[in-house]
């Protein structure tokens, strides 16, 4: 099989190149600055191998929160926080946002579903922090879910922070693996995509096994969207938190389906996961090779070349960039 | 893996409810009474775990359909009546609806698939019995299929009854698969799908294997269109009647991957899927709690509120319900 | 098992018909003569059971491949041929299209992708030869790519040569999988689709496994959508051409999923290939009965008759037609 893994790091780039070049074209929107002026900035895609939640309402595990190192960290307004316990928690997290230093990690709010009741009070609620930088949406059926947080972003948010404000939508429903197309279309601030395991096997009378075949076609869907649409692909959750061992294969297994990221549930599950989902030597060691023979072919004027049989061209060259730059982020 | 099921059963509620509060929507269709009045009667959703076809030609067969205590009973027209014997099946089928008391069960009839020239004779034969209760349509390939059924019992079938017939579509063939939303969502009177494994591994050109890995997409397809519009979902039939493990173990993947019901080809098979699509005792515990707990809070004024760390609110409380329903069907 | 296999041949006839009616629909185009005079010509469909890439700048491989018996011998100018001996390979693969005779062996050109800026020479190289027969286009992403290659036919091949020209479209990315169905339904002069993995995996970031099921749901994805308008499937290559043992699992998965053909990328893999994605004697038995049993009913001026407990109707009658003239074909 080594043959085929080398095939497939040494193709990476070309096919790759197509979903490339259109991420990167949106990687740096205009941004209307505090000044009223538009501009373009260059901004460095967010690597998010490991999500991790922290319930809103529960100050103790809000004081830990600086020390995860998760590379997404998420306030949870929603399932996380009991229903008498919301008010309490949007003020926690509004707080939270404000003052806590997470250093490396993002700082996130999951909401509560569109249609709740409860999401426009959430987004009131975290949306004027300044230094939110993401709005993880749970429970997406629909293009329009994801609209909806879009125009209050433009209607509540800072002016200055708007720009950096990015979407995740969490697919898990069977109505969202429908409407996957026009969910991964719906905003140019939509990051990734999250498969949720767990409410997704409820929507659909699912029962998990160990082997997870009930899950292929829904993740795989989920992949696929994400992908063709310059997407990130964040994979499910492990529940058995304390079984290493089923972490390490449930991570690979996503790390070979196309997932970028996953999701973990327990301090412990952050390092195992950032290790599966950062760049391997060999990825690393063969962007290298392009982007060291971009700029000798450069030099003599020369725009595309021909490495290990494979046409190297710009968009090439930017997807080489890119994971170099993310294997320096995970190396930091 | 015992945690990762009790969870999964947990939040049952939440997700599902989405799916359910359509279906829920539209579970009570308006009715336009033999008086010419149009009411809106509340129509309990037929459970239908088991799937049985009677050959409409067979006379011997015919007169044990009353003893099978499938929850729906099909009266084939199509694949089970050769050629020669189509019109003596007609026949045979509208008696035995007239006529023939099959208790709890269901009285359905298959008829010839739209573009074979044999449905309309089918549909003239049938819907004129007062005691019809869904036709199953086979080799569904677009919307329109199930439009032309829909069309023709607003036409032909007793005023008094057409509020009464249910309509199930069967996918089998690539086609229907790349059509499934549209399918799915062709008509109110549209209750499920039945996914056909014969047929459909016959226009793809599949080998059927004892894995059913090639069929994975398929199925998985299936369900998540039927799921996501408030469809059930009945799953292929296990050909070798004579083999209980290997139905059983085609009944706990299909319910694993969230299939309501299945084909039986055997009057030995009913039992068995009976047993592995039924609510099972802990489904039934949790939805038990949930009406309990809606109950006590309700009476302190209380709309919802939070059980095993879930929100509990109407559309949930709805789905303990129907739960509970068909809970008591199942011991029936 | 033998229960199940046995009802798949058995039933092969019915719902397959449906895919089949249209196809032989269209399996006759207008074909507007040299004399201008539009005709309707019968032409059989070209069996495809291995698909063979020849490296167009090499002028050692080429001279060899008359002698490789692959059904469809494809002209490589892509992957291939190193950047800067793509004109090198575009006078080489003329010249050999103009004047090495393949015997029954297809002569088939693969371009550049659409985008990639080298697909408008490779086209204006190649389509000004009489000989050419099919045009594969790799790393398609819309309709529109096989929509260029279509009109750029019309425009610069030669007008007696026009009608003879198919079309292969390589799907091998996401995006790609996201717009099946409208590449599917690009043109009519569409055959197939070839389900490219080692770009697609590329694309994707998957990881490739030795079970493969990682790519379960692309490669069905595919699958359903080419028989679903009619179209052949050509699957995944197999990298690791030394073991045989692995293209024979390979090719059998393959058969099993409803692919018609595979690619090839070694000489000895091919006849390997073409035992698998022959007719099996069964389905020649079978088709054999069927058209004997339509003549002699027909004599008797019976259309449509009941064989193996299945109808038999033209379309059913047709594609045993095709299946023996395959059969023949393999056999020749």
């Amino acid at each position: 099989m080594m043959a085929t893994f080398l095939s497939c790091s040494v193709l990476h780039a070309t096919a790759r190149s197509f979903a490339l070049a259109r991420a990167l074209t949106t990687a740096a929107p205009a941004v209307t600055l505090a000044s009223g002026q538009t501009t373009t900035l260059p901004r460095p895609e967010r690597v998010r191998r490991s999500v991790f939640n922290v319930p809103g309402s529960d100050e103790r595990k809000l004081a830990k929160a600086p020390k995860l190192n998760a590379d997404s960290l998420v306030y949870d307004l929603e399932d996380g926080v009991p229903f008498d316990k919301k008010d309490k928690a949007r003020s926690l997290v509004y707080d939270a946002l404000e003052t806590v230093d997470l250093g490396r990690s993002e700082r996130a709010v999951r909401i509560n579903s569109i249609g709740s009741g409860l999401e426009l009070a959430d987004l009131q609620a975290v949306l004027p922090s300044s230094q939110l930088q993401c709005i993880v949406i749970p429970k997406v059926q629909a293009a329009k879910d994801v609209q909806f947080v879009d125009v209050m972003i433009d209607a509540v948010a800072p002016e200055a922070n708007r720009a950096n404000i990015r979407l995740i939508a969490c697919i898990e429903s069977a109505l969202g693996l429908m409407n996957l197309r026009k969910i991964a279309t719906s905003s140019p601030r939509l990051d990734g995509l999250i498969f949720a395991s767990e409410d997704l096997c409820a929507d659909m009378g699912m029962v998990r096994t160990s082997h997870r075949r009930e899950l292929l076609y829904a993740r795989s869907a989920v992949v696929t969207a994400a992908v063709a649409y310059g997407l990130q692909a964040i994979d499910l959750v492990c529940i058995d938190y304390k079984d290493h061992a089923a972490l390490a294969e449930e991570s690979r297994e996503g790390r070979e389906m196309g997932f970028t990221g996953k999701q973990a549930i327990h301090p412990g599950q952050i390092e195992l996961i950032h290790e599966h989902f950062s760049p391997s030597s060999k990825e690393i060691d063969f962007a290298t090779r392009i982007v060291e023979g971009y700029r000798a072919h450069a030099a003599q004027g020369v725009g595309a070349f021909t490495l290990d049989g494979k046409m190297i061209d710009m968009p090439v060259v930017k997807w080489a960039e890119k994971l170099l730059a993310k294997a320096q982020w995970t190396m930091g």
